[in-house]
């Protein structure tokens, strides 16, 4: 694993399915966005940071891909990396594969979000010295 | 219909299913809360006057009885009543129904919202004439 | 208002806001689902049609583009169209904005269902005539 | 901790958050499912073994206490405890409390769950020896 990758785990619950019986569709976003606040907060840039410094990340444009339905009681696990990094915005190219030996990927998404005041207008964040090492492996 | 009635009508959404194929349970608390809402609304109480008066309103406590699925595309109502109405708490009884000819009910609850102010602490709330009026028809 | 377009409104809930005060970014998919929803309904095309035909819709791809926050109470409108139509898929345009005299555009998608068997395979659906006249609307 | 006592730890996401800037009330209903899931899970008597035995586990009735707002980001923990088992339902005592050195209760709630067979009728589940294990310790 390098340092723009990051691994979050988890398992389709009850509330998550449909009358279809697969992870309700809305419900990615979900799990991409618990996937990147875990990532931020393991960086030193979670919730007290964002709040201490009056900013929030909000998702800007997201490209979505429904490659294989994820069931009730699936485990999964959400794989992340940095594509892009701006003064206020990331580019996150994430997806959603099966844990476990034959690790098949359900879900890709890339997703821009955009850091934003109180007033909810874009502002440039601090980078922090690993967000920094994050953005010198950027090509 | 009374005035201490009110009936707000839904449809259950694919969003709104399980994969047993009927609404999720926590969502009928969605649905009771819709309900209030609109009547909130309806009575001059809504979101704007609440954050005019700096409240809102939320949920205290809750008695919940399943009796029988909503089903996906079930087009049904939520009756609404006031109970018991304190200085910084209302009790409604509110309930699901199938809407139509046969309005067989699907759930029942008794739900206590507590006026709070923007630090979460319990306040009086101003009552309306109308609140007045159906705090009235309480015995 | 043409045939290939179909207009629904709803209200921002509390149960669709997050701590920023606006809607969540993922509930922006369940309005626009809600919305194909009943217009597939009101072409006849409804759950109990899809059930018959033991059929289904799910999304395959999705284009998101989160403009300006939809807030608490806010009335909006979910316009939506056909883009293109297909044997098994049918990709929708929508947009959802704020209803009233200003009816700003707060978020833009473009969608592509594909219809599948209770199997979760592609299959084609049968085109009802009200459908074959929106596809002959388009270029 | 005894056999009749079961403990999940989660995390309070943006998704659970509402303008209040604390989770949604209906969101603890899904706390607690989550935690008798991973608890049934844990016994052996997960998704799999339920449709292996052609039964599922609905929400018949339930009292729930909200004691002090869940904030976003809080750490927090389930803890569960079953009251009383009958052939076809069993009652959990549930709370909700901050986990670390200060464990707070933030909600409370008691809810009795339904064994259901495919057409959601009521039906006696199979006591698995642990879960015999849990009913003799309960007076």
């Amino acid at each position: 694993m390098t340092v723009n990758q990051h691994i979050y785990a988890l398992r389709i619950q009850i509330e998550d399915t449909d009358y279809l019986g697969m992870a309700y569709h809305a419900n990615y976003l979900r799990y991409m966005e618990r996937a990147r606040s875990e990532w931020f907060d393991s960086l030193g840039m979670g919730m007290s940071w964002q709040q201490e410094h009056g900013i929030g990340f909000v998702v800007h444009s997201a490209h979505l891909n429904f490659i294989s339905p994820a069931r009730l009681a699936d485990k999964v696990e959400v794989v992340s990396e940095v594509r892009q990094m701006k003064p206020a915005s990331i580019v996150f190219a994430q997806h959603l594969r099966l844990a476990g030996d034959n690790p098949r990927i359900l879900f890709r998404a890339e997703i821009k979000i955009a850091c934003v005041n109180a007033a909810l207008e874009p502002v440039a964040y601090q980078r922090m010295p690993v967000l920094e090492t994050i953005r010198r492996t950027l090509t």
